[in-house]
């Protein structure tokens, strides 16, 4: 799995406080901006953590490059209504290299993963075959797995990323996604450290768990 | 396939009108609604369309049960993004039908559909193999095909359904996707008539295409 | 104010309860409709909502016709995005009524009112004025205030209902706003009790309280 | 009015050309990225807009610090919902310069000035004088004007920009957000030409029309 933060709204810190400032300010804008000093940020930052007044996290922007990927994780991935894609095509794009994701469960398995380098071999031929025979590709690609690497460009507001960790940071979340969201904050700290430092699940963010019967016990444990 | 209309906003005509009357009306709402007839709706409903006044439209909201379609469709379907889902998990949902949806470019070719039909085979034996060895359902689908079927509820409002239909009822969209889209307009035209009495691509709607060199013609032809 | 209920979802409890078990479930959706029984339903939305899986509450719409209310308020409602809105409009409807809201710190204040109300005279005769001169209602409107009654129909899914209710019905949202959350929650009871059952604000539904200084102290009291 | 581009995503124009580019090639983002000279983004993006294939203009978010603009404005850009505010609020901000917007055909008309101003000279002192009773000022505030000056930051991504000058930009739309408009594209086209180069009415990107009787007439002038 390959993820970049290809780029991003410039001086993201910067832009979230003074548009949270402006709120509550007489003052103009450019007044506030030239004002926001770098520890005046962390300090506003944090208080709007506090008091859930998240909105003005909207006004920064962070796109990704991500590739090395599964199916199955984009599909769960582009459910999050409130973000932008673009990702490669299984219709336009002929498939060359069948990269395939392995799980964990699988990959430290030697017996389970021979059933499941053996299937993929078998798709990888029926796949082909299918092409040579004049199928189009986007309907050969039927036989395509979930575990088809895939590449995508996501674009996403820190708002919405900071909900993206709560729900994809838990535990509770399928490895592969959970493994993609760990990556992108650890690119997101080092440009924006400041509003992404308490990012976490919602037992860490909020101190509440809602997975009822099949928590992981952590909170519970804490108290 | 199977699309049927579980749900939705009751009056869905009276209330499109209703609201869209509001905005240019002195009088009261409930006035407003008790004066609609039948006639009146429809001319109006025909007016917005024309002037392509169309967020009165997202006040009729319509909710879809819909199975037997690919895991492929819902893919692409869940990038609507001004829409509600609900979808069978293969998370959660150890597979047991094998069901798989097979394009008819497929269908219809009988050495393509043999094998296809046995790279199925060989998936469906993988993934018990998997189950059986112990790996969880969640990651024993990274096996199972685009072909796979699913099951989903979907909820757009008119407005959205409009767009829906001027994209995916395009001879460029995909067969499968634009199969359930005449499905769905079919059910449509059912309980709200007037509201979708134009719904089509935007060469039928607008009179514009912007498929450029991959145009089907059809409205070059016309002109 | 009065706030009505125009129309909904059909069915919006047994739709939601459906959507949501289909997630979890191999049978089909028609089936699975059937078999919700009414205490099913009930136990089963209960578990939704501790388990914070909300998004099956999209699939139920509700749509109010709200008058009575003033530009101040509707400022502060369009902000919210997940929702849709028809609204009457001051460009194309020439003011005539000329009926204004009057905050309840200064209906319950003799001499305040007596400036409220002198100043409103002021207004409404300056637009009359600026009409009569030929100037367009589009701009005369540049003198009407925020307490300006309007006119406006909205409609918001049971999810983002939720939503509002626990950010509007906290003591710090402005009265206005708060009275008309606690009337539409008021209609929505007589129609999907169990949807609604335990809708509030934060401290009711989460236990949790983001307002700092700011808080009513009502949830500290009780712990 | 005072208009200023705040910030915005780096090199906008490069990641939605390969954002675009990713979804028909093989080949990494990286590579993309490297391989996009600025003359082929150039040809790209035209083609993106020739194929209104407008998702990867997404990736490309604006900030705007705006002043100097009525409620009256706001009211209605605030109805853009796939967008980011942050308002200067009435509620903690009590009111102190009184800076009220005048349209041009107020100020262009020596008597309606003059009873624009009186009016607005008595809704100050109104204020005040309820200020000073002690009412809070999220209540006095139902005086103030439509006219009333006001400071928003904006943040749209480039598709909606683009729907944003469509409809704003047509002579139909009010003179404050017409000029509103027209100021951020100029902004715009500085850092973004490419972009935002054909950015205007719809009668101007798209050769329709929907403004029926209400048509300035430029369209069927042309034709």
């Amino acid at each position: 799995m390959k993820v970049s933060l290809v780029t991003y709204t410039n001086e993201p810190e910067r832009t979230v406080a003074a548009a949270a400032r402006l709120c509550y300010s007489p003052v103009g804008i450019e007044e506030i901006l030239e004002q926001m000093e770098k520890e005046k940020i962390e300090t506003f930052i944090q208080k709007l953590l506090d008091l859930n007044h998240l909105s003005p996290f909207e006004h920064a922007s962070f796109t990704f490059a991500i590739e090395g990927i599964s199916r199955a994780l984009t599909h769960q991935l582009v459910r999050h209504r409130l973000a932008s894609y673009s990702q490669q095509s299984q219709r336009y794009v002929v498939e060359q290299n069948f990269n395939f994701i392995i799980p964990p469960t699988i990959s430290g398995n030697n017996e389970a993963l021979k059933v499941y380098q053996e299937v993929l071999r078998t798709v990888k031929e029926g796949y082909l075959k299918l092409v040579a025979m004049g199928i189009p590709a986007e309907d050969a690609r039927y036989l395509l797995p979930n575990a088809s690497e895939t590449k995508i460009v996501v674009t996403m507001n820190a708002r919405e990323l900071l909900h993206f960790f709560e729900v994809r940071l838990c535990t509770r979340a399928q490895h592969e996604i959970r493994k993609l969201a760990l990556k992108m904050l650890e690119e997101l700290r080092k440009v924006a450290p400041v509003l992404f430092k308490k990012a976490g699940p919602l037992c860490e963010t909020r101190g509440v768990c809602f997975e009822g019967p099949m928590s992981c016990g952590k909170l519970k444990a804490k108290t």
